[in-house]
C-alpha cells in the first residue's frame, strides 16, 4: 500500500513538516530507511539516528523535529500514531474465503461463507464461528466452541471445547485455550486424584494471545480473559483466573489458579502471581517479580517475597548489589568495637 | 448425571447432614452455587462463603459443618472427597470408538477397535494402541510409540518416536514427549556438535502432563517418569531426568539432565533444578527455588543457591526485606563507633 | 551400526589401548554398559563408575586412562569425541523421500523429489524447499518461507509465511517461527493498538531449535539467528533480536526485543535479557541471570538487577545466604555499642 504524507497527517491527526505530495510505501527503521520509507522515533536510545536518517518521513514528537533531517508527523504520541500508520501500509491480509481441502468441518459445526478454514484445521461438532473468521492450517477449535466475528486462530493452535472467544481477536500458533488446570487433591497414602475442571474460557474482543502461550480452563466457573488484554508469548494463565479490560501482559508471565487481576495493569515479563490474590485495577507490576499478596492500590510494584512498593524495592535491590560490602564492612566494624572493648564479649 | 446426597454420603464415606433424597446435578463454589449445586469448602480463605451458600449441599470438615446453612458431607478431607463426587457429576466423555476420516494409521500401526482417533490424527509406523485409547485432532503418535489402555492423548500433542507411555494418562495439547535433551560438544573453534540422543521417554500409570509441556528422550537410556505423578503445563523434564512415583510438579518448573526426583515430591512452580542431582523422596521445593545440590532427607525447602533448608531460607527471605534498614543501621553504627573512637580507624 | 575400536581411532584420531579388532555396537552409560557398548567419560562426577564398566570401550581423557579396566579411546576433548562416535554408532534415520497420502502441497509450493513429507504436513503457496528436507506430520510451512537442503522441521513445528531457514537445520516440535512480536502502543484511554510486525525470522545453518520454543517476526527487519547456534526447549526470542553464530542458549531463557546477542556465546537456563541490549561476542551468563545492561566485554556474568561481574556476584549470592547471620552479629554489635556508651545515641 502506499500513502502520501498529506494523507497519514489528515487520517491520523498529525501536524505535517514537509511536502504533503511525498510517498511512502513501507516501514523502516530510522536507521535502514531509504526514500519511501516511513519512520519513528519514540524511544530516545534511539535520537542519535535521527540526523542521518534517510527515511522519507518520521513519525515523532514536537520536540524532536528540529533536529530532523526529513519530513515530520508530529504527534504527542508517536509510537500510537506509528502503529496506525503502519497498519495503513501494511494491511492484514484479506480472507480468501472458503473450506481448504484437507480441513475438517463436522457436520453440525457453523462456517459460514465468510470464513476461510485452511488445510488439516479441524471444526468440531457444534462448534460456531462468526464472520470472516480466519482458522490456520491443522488449527483444532473444540466441540460447541464460539468465535466471533474477525477472529484469526493461526497455524496448530488448539482451543478445547466450550471455549468462548470474542470478535477481532487473534490467537497465535501452539496456544492451548482451555486445557484441564492443575487440580488435583491428595489422599493419605500419597497418592493424587485428579478434580475434574468442568469451566471454560471466555475471551473477550480484542485479545491478543502470544505463541505457545496456555490458559487453562476453569475448575467449576470459567477463566475469564478481559476485552483489549495483549498477551505475549509462553504465558500461563491458570484455572478461574480473571484478567481485567486493556490489561498486557509480558512474556513467560505466570499467574496461578483464582488470581484475580484489574484492568489496565502491565505485568513485567517472567513475573509470578500466587493463587487466589485480588489485584486491583492499573497496577504495574515489574518483570520478574513475584506477587504473593493481594494488592490494593493503584500503582508500581516489583521484586520479591512479598512484592513490596516500589521505591522500597529498588533500594533493596541497590543493596542486594552491595551485600559484600555490607558484610565486611561489619566485620571491620566488630574487630574496632573488640579492640576498643579490650576483647569483652 | 445427577446424584442424591445419600448415594454421595454412601459412596464416598462422609457423614450426611441433611435430606438423603435431595439431589444434585453440578458443582459449583459457595458464592455462586443454586440450588442442585454441590459446593466445598477446603481453602480457610472462603470460609466467610459459607454462611450465604445457596448451594443442596457443601462438602467440608466436621469443624466447618455448625455454620452451614444448608446440607453437608463431612470429611476429613473435604478436597479429596469433593474431587470424587464431581467425577459422579462429571463423568469424562465416553468414547466414541473409530478412526475419523482425515486420520492417518499406518498399516503397520496398531488401533484396537475401541480406540477413538479424531481427524487429522497420525499414528505412525509401529506404533501400538492399547484399548479405549482417546488420540486428539492433529496429534502425533511417532513410530514405534506404545501408549496403554485407557490413555488420551489431546488435540496436536506430539510423541516422538519410541516414547512409551502407560495406562488412564492424560497428555494435553501441545505437550511434546521424546524431542532430543540439549547435548552438544564443543570443539576447539567454539563450534558446537549435536551429540546423538538415542534414548527415549518411558511413562507409567495415571500420569498428567499439562499443555505445553516438554519431557525430553535420554542421551543414552531413558527419560521415565512414574506411575501417579502430575506435571502442570509449560514445565521442562531434560534428557535422563527420573521423577518418582506421585510426585507432582507446578508449571513453569525446569528439571536440568540426570537430576533424579523422588517419590512423593512436590515441587512448586518455577523452580528449577541443576543437572546431576539426587533428590530424595518425600521432598517439598518452593516456588521459583533454585536448586543447585543434591538433597538427600525429606523436607521443606526453598530459595535460592543453593535451596537450603525452609526455615533458614524464610529467615533469609524476611531478612532481604529489610535490607536497607539493615544497611542503615550499620551506617548509623559506623558513625557512634568513629566518635567513640575519635576518628581512628 | 557396528564398528570396530580400530576404525573409530583412526576416523576421530584418538589413541587407541586395546584390541583394534574389538566391535561396539552402541552407545551406553558407564554404569549400564556391557560388552558391545561404547561409553565415555567427561564428567568428573562419574568417574568413580569408571572401574567397575563393562564397556567394551570407554572414550576419556589420557588422565583417566589409568584406571580404565577396558579398551580406551584417548581424547583430549572425550565428550566431543564421544559425539562424533555416536553419530557413526546411531546415525540419523534415513530419508524416506515422497509427500505421503494426507500431507498438502500448495500447487505453486516447490518441493523437490528428494524431500520427505509426512501425513498432515501443509506447504503453503509460495514456499520453496531445498533438497532432502524433511517435513514431520502436521507440521506448517507458511507461505513463502524457504528451508534449506537437508533441515529437518519435526511434528507439529510451524513456520509463519516468510521464515527462512538454512540448511542441516533440526527445528523441533511444537516450535514457532515469525509469530507476532509484542508491539502494542496504548493510548490515551488505557487502550492498546498493535503495532504491525512486517519484518520475518532468517535463521542460519545448523542451527537446532528445541521443543516449544519461539521465535518472533521482526517489527520491521528480521530477527535473526547465526550459523550454528544451538537453542534448547521453551525459549522465547523476541521481535528483532539477532544471535551471533554458535552461540548457545539453554531451556527457559528469554531474549526481549532489539537485543543483540554476540557470537559464541553460553546463556543458561531461565536467563532472561531487557530489550534494547548489545551484548559482545564470547559472553557467558549464569543460569537465571538478569541482563538489564549492555555488555562489552567478554568474560562470565551472573546475577540480577543489573548482572555484575562474575566474581562479585558470587560473593553475594554467599553472602545472601548468610544474611540472617549477618543481622544478628549487627544486633549483636548494637547492643554492645549502646552499654559501651552508656545508651547515648
Amino acid at each position: 500500500m502506499q500513502m502520501t504524507l498529506g494523507m497519514l497527517a489528515v487520517r491520523h491527526g498529525c501536524e505535517l513538516r514537509g511536502d504533503p505530495d511525498a510517498v511512502v510505501t513501507h516501514v523502516a527503521t530510522l536507521a535502514a530507511a531509504e526514500p519511501g520509507s516511513l519512520a519513528f522515533l519514540a524511544n530516545p536510545q534511539y535520537r542519535s539516528q535521527l540526523p542521518q536518517t534517510r527515511a522519507t518521513a518520521v513519525v515523532l514528537s514536537a520536540a524532536d523535529a528540529e533536529a530532523c533531517p526529513v519530513g515530520c508527523l508530529l504527534s504527542a504520541n508517536p509510537y500510537l500514531s506509528y502503529a496506525a500508520m503502519a497498519a495503513d501500509l501494511h494491511p492484514p491480509a484479506v480472507l480468501s474465503p472458503g473450506v481448504a481441502a484437507g480441513a475438517r468441518v463436522a457436520p453440525d459445526g457453523k462456517v459460514p461463507l465468510s470464513c476461510q478454514i485452511e488445510a488439516g484445521a479441524v471444526i468440531s461438532s457444534g462448534a460456531r464461528l462468526g464472520e470472516q473468521v480466519y482458522v490456520g492450517p491443522n488449527a483444532v477449535i473444540g466441540a460447541e466452541c464460539v468465535v466471533g466475528d474477525g477472529t484469526r486462530i493461526m497455524a496448530a493452535a488448539v482451543l478445547y471445547e466450550r471455549t468462548r472467544i470474542g470478535r477481532r481477536c487473534l490467537v497465535h500458533s501452539g496456544v492451548v485455550l482451555g486445557a484441564d488446570g492443575f487440580g488435583i487433591a491428595r489422599d493419605s497414602s500419597g497418592a493424587w486424584t485428579k478434580v475434574p475442571q468442568v469451566g471454560s474460557v471466555v475471551i473477550g474482543d480484542d485479545v491478543e494471545v502470544g505463541a505457545n502461550t496456555t490458559i487453562d480452563r476453569g475448575a467449576i466457573g470459567d477463566t475469564v480473559i478481559g476485552n483489549g488484554v495483549k498477551l505475549d508469548n509462553q504465558i500461563q494463565i491458570g484455572h478461574n483466573v480473571t484478567i481485567g479490560e486493556h490489561t498486557v501482559i509480558a512474556a513467560f508471565a505466570g499467574v496461578s489458579g483464582s488470581t484475580h487481576i484489574g484492568a489496565r495493569c502491565i505485568i513485567g515479563g517472567a513475573a509470578r502471581f500466587a493463587g487466589h490474590l485480588e489485584i486491583a485495577d492499573d497496577v504495574v507490576i515489574g518483570g520478574d517479580a513475584k506477587v504473593t499478596h493481594s494488592i490494593s492500590q493503584p500503582g508500581v510494584y516489583g521484586g520479591t517475597i512479598p512484592a513490596g512498593e516500589a521505591r522500597q524495592w529498588r533500594k533493596n535491590a541497590v543493596r542486594f548489589g552491595q551485600l559484600d560490602e555490607l558484610a565486611k564492612r561489619l566485620q571491620r566494624l566488630e574487630q574496632l568495637v573488640k579492640t576498643l572493648t579490650g576483647g569483652r564479649q
